[in-house]
Order: C-alpha cells, then sequence, then structure tokens
C-alpha cells in the first residue's frame, strides 16, 4: 500500500554531550520517510528552498521515496538548531527559521491523491486538514502534533483529530491536550475525541498505545550509545506507519508488531547523529532487533505458587 | 526459605494530589514484609518506639510475619513526612525524624540467623554490613540504598555492595552511585563492583535488570488511580524477594518472575494510601495482575514482511 506523509525537510543543527553537527539532513518528513522506505512505497509533501543541497534529494532519491509533492521554492530551506543535555529525553530549541515552509501550501500531485495510508507529521494542524482534504479515501491516517499548535491552534487541532484513527504524541504533549496529568486518563478523554488509537511516545522509556479495548506498552530499547535523540519520534512513526502500509492491516495485532518495528527504527536513529543510523540498514539488523525486543521482554507464565 | 529484611517500621504522614493521611503505617521493613508476607515467611529486623499502636503490630502479625527482632524501646517511633505533585515519581521529603531509629543497633535474633534470602533496605550501609556480619551463610542477599548514602557513605555503601548479589536501586540514585547518566552503562560499572545483578527501578516506568549476560526491562502496570506512591519501591523489592524465597531459585528466568511479582505488588500498593491496598489481597488477584503483565507487553513474533 501506498504510504503519504506531510512534514518538514530541513536542515539541523544539533549539539548533545556527544558531539555536534550543523546544517545535516533534518525534517519530520525526512525521518519518517527514510524510515518508511525499508517497509513500503512512501510520498512526500513538503517543500525546500533553493539552498537545499543537491546530495540530499540524491539520498531521498536511492530509497526509492516519491518526491513529486516536494516543492522547490526561491528562498531558504527550513532550518532548526537544538540542543541537548544529558537528560536526552527533551530537546531545547535555540532557534527555528521557517524560512519557505512559512508560505507553505501543501498540493497534492495527482498520484498522491489515493494513497490509502496518511501520516500528518507535526505541522500546523489547518495544514494537516487541507492535506486530508485532498486524500480521496484513505484506509487510515495518523497525525503528530506538538505544545506549539496544542497552545495556539487548539480548535484547528480538535477539528483535525475528528478525521484520523491514530494519534502518535509525546508524553508530557498528550497530558497538555487532555489537560489530565494521568497518562492513561488523558488517552481515554483524547479518544472520545475522533482518534480510534492513541500511542503515547516516551523516549527512553518506550511507548504506550491505548484503545477503548486495551492497553499494549513496550519498554524502549536499551542502549549504551544515544549520540543524538533528534527524529527519534518520527523514525518510531516511520515504522509503525510503514509496517502497516506493507501489511496493509491496523487491527491491533498488527498495531503492537508496527510500535516495536517503531521502536526498533528509532533505536538505530538515536544511535548517530542526523539520519547516518539510517541509511545503510539491513532487513537482518531490523528483524534481529525486533526479536531482541521479544528476548527484552520475555518471561515465563504465571507458575504456581509453593 | 526464611527471607530476612532489616529496614524501618514508621509512622508516615502524606500529602498527594489526591489526598492526605497523618501518621500512618509506614517504612521500608513494613511495606516489604507486608508485600513477601503473601510469598514466604518473612523476618523483620527493625525498631519502634513506644508510641507505636498496637494496632499496627496486631496487623503484621496478622501476616504471619515474624517480629521477634523487632526492638520496641523507650522513646518515639520514626517519623517521615513528605507529599507528592502531580509527578508522582519523586517524593518531596519535608521532614525526617528519626527518633529511636538514631541510635539502632541491629541485634538478630538466633533463630534469624540462619535466614537464607536477606533484604538489607535502604538504611545506612554500615548497620547493612553488621546485619550481614551475623547471618550465618546466606543463599542469596540484595540491598538497596539511597543518594543519602551514595553522598555520604560511600566507601561504607562500596564495601556493603561487595557482599551482596542483588542491588535493587532507583535509576536517578543509580546514575549518581555510578557517576554515569547513561543507565545502561551505570549498571555496568557496579556489576563490576561486586552485585551479579542490578535492577533499577523507574517509577510508572517499570523496571530495568541488567546482568552480564542479558537486559530485561519491563513497563510500569499501567493505572489511571495513583493515589500515593510511598514504600512503591519496598513493594517491588517484596514481590520480588518473597517470590525468589518460595521458589528458592535466582536464576534469571526466576528473577524475570519475581519481578513481575513486585511491579504487581507495587501496583497494588500505590492505588491507596498507607498499606491499604495491601492488606486484603486475594492469590486470584495477585496472579490475575501477573497474567495483565503478560497481555499488556504481548506482541506476535517477527512477521515476514511482504
Amino acid at each position: 500500500m501506498s504510504l503519504l506523509v506531510v512534514g518538514s525537510v530541513a536542515l539541523d543543527s544539533v549539539r548533545t554531550p556527544f558531539g555536534e553537527v550543523e546544517e545535516v539532513l533534518g525534517g519530520s518528513a525526512t525521518y519518517f520517510s527514510t524510515v518508511a522506505s525499508y517497509f513500503c512505497q512512501v510520498q512526500v509533501v513538503a517543500v525546500v528552498g533553493d539552498d537545499f543541497p543537491h546530495e540530499h534529494l540524491e539520498f531521498l532519491r536511492s530509497r526509492d521515496i516519491h518526491l513529486e509533492g516536494l516543492s522547490a521554492v526561491r528562498g531558504k530551506t527550513f532550518r532548526w538548531r537544538g540542543e541537548y543535555g544529558y537528560d536526552l529525553n527533551e530537546a531545547h530549541t535555540l532557534e527555528t527559521r521557517l524560512n519557505v515552509f512559512e508560505t507553505f501550501e501543501p498540493v497534492l500531485p495527482e498520484s498522491y491523491r489515493k494513497a490509502t495510508y496518511v501520516f500528518l507529521a507535526n505541522i500546523d494542524p489547518e495544514l494537516q486538514s487541507r492535506v486530508l482534504d485532498q486524500v480521496i479515501s484513505p484506509t487510515m491516517v495518523a497525525c503528530d502534533t506538538m505544545n506549539f499548535w496544542i497552545a495556539g491552534k487548539y480548535d484547528a487541532l480538535r477539528a483535525t483529530l475528528k478525521r484520523v484513527d491514530l494519534l502518535v504524541i509525546n508524553e508530557a504533549e498528550a497530558r497538555e491536550l487532555a489537560r489530565e496529568p494521568n497518562i492513561i486518563r488523558a488517552c481515554r478523554i483524547v479518544l472520545t475525541w475522533g482518534p480510534k488509537i492513541v500511542i503515547v511516545k516516551r523516549g527512553e522509556y518506550g511507548a504506550i498505545m491505548v484503545t477503548v479495548e486495551s492497553i499494549f506498552s513496550i519498554p524502549g530499547y536499551p542502549l549504551e550509545t544515544i549520540a543524538d535523540p533528534t527524529g527519534a519520534g518520527d523514525c518510531f512513526a516511520g515504522g509503525l506507519m510503514g509496517y502497516l502500509a506493507n501489511v496493509n492491516d491496523w487491527s491491533e495485532p498488527a498495531l503492537r508488531q508496527g510500535i516495536i518495528f517503531g521502536s526498533a527504527m528509532a533505536s538505530f536513529n538515536v544511535e548517530r547523529f542526523s539520519l547516518e543510523g539510517l541509511r545503510k540498514l539491513t532487513y537482518e539488523q531490523i528483524l534481529e532487533r525486533y526479536e531482541a525486543f521479544r528476548r527484552l521482554v520475555h518471561f515465563e507464565s504465571v507458575p504456581s505458587l509453593g
């Protein structure tokens, strides 16, 4: 199945306790599509400026990612500068320059309008809705959001959520969105607004999925080396949605498997800066990490007590 | 097998966003032994003052907990006052009155000296060592500790750790102890100091066990109602050690099962204030929560990708 993503393509400058990079490839649509390309055909809707390095386009094309919906316009590419302390769960944004993203109006190429799986990465919820308007009959729609839109475009965000099957969101932002400190209760509130599934990203602590019927929770993959957490959430979503599109199934068992693939892909990403951890993965590596998750959480069924 | 615990028996005053209690039953040895009593015979080494309410002794006796090593001395019982904000992972201590605990010198009754499983709850590491001196030939020794001892009695703590098989410790304190921000690396450092196993308690995010050979990680049990997190760590240790003593096995599979029992017991505890969540549990409830953990983390083995 085809998977469409709308989001940012950016040049990131990142400092962590383990190193520093300047103007490297980044952006939510970039991380998402690169990861998803290991599972299915991906169509990107985004914008770059005329300063966007050609080598980055070549890399995305080398992953067979469809770039017909990637507009290249006059001006500068979106730039983000951030840093992380030893608490790698939280990014500190130092500078955001929207540049060409400021006037971005997504227009879907005709070939994208039949997309079956759709991911609305963390952008203005009004843009998210306008992308959805152009998709003819999606099988499944997921979105992400952040505190900036929760605070500044709450009504538009609620309108988008009405049209979404799955919300993928950071833990602190789930609490803020639902105005409820308990994360399970926060998810249950959001489940009354449209989404049938809420998946909360907890950084190194893993992820939790809440539906009306059940809860699934998984720890993070334990890593001794975390170079740069940038893009981890988008990699998680890319592995999840890429897998669902691959199997064309978003039943609960498939969602659980997708969360493992998402967690595995995010773990590869954070081991290196920018997209370096994602460029040359093999399926053996991906499947090995999936199996490592099974060993990580395995315990025997309930014993009889002596 | 017999399980010995040395720790505090206290009167706690606790405020959380969900309520407030004054001078209720608390203390590490109290939580630990109450939980462990569901699994095995427990021997308590602790001290109370002459103001300790008789009804609390009656409760502990009703759980078949051995109190021969509980000294009742002239003076006031240890008191702790603390509060929690909406971030229930962190207690803010408002007042600690050691009282009779200040001059506590644990002397093991003869019947305790053959204990096979030993838990040294979070007390002065010099006292932990002096308790160990009195146990003849333990099968397995575990201990807890905290930032106060890491900062103030580091050498004594390192000396205790040399004699311990298992360290059970909070996440922030594991980082502080090993002076290493990455939690897996922090555990690997501690594994070179004596313990063969390090289990890190992560509050609502669950627990992680690191040995030289493997890593086990489990999320917290998802709860919509958390009234009071006091004692959760001691309940976790009580369920874990109680189970290991019950089956007289501390192989890795048993440890993994014990961690699930510990997590289950901690989850019952935090649903109510003081020990109210632990007084009248049935084995059916405990085993049902163990099984709920299996459903919580279950996902199918690796699929073939289309």
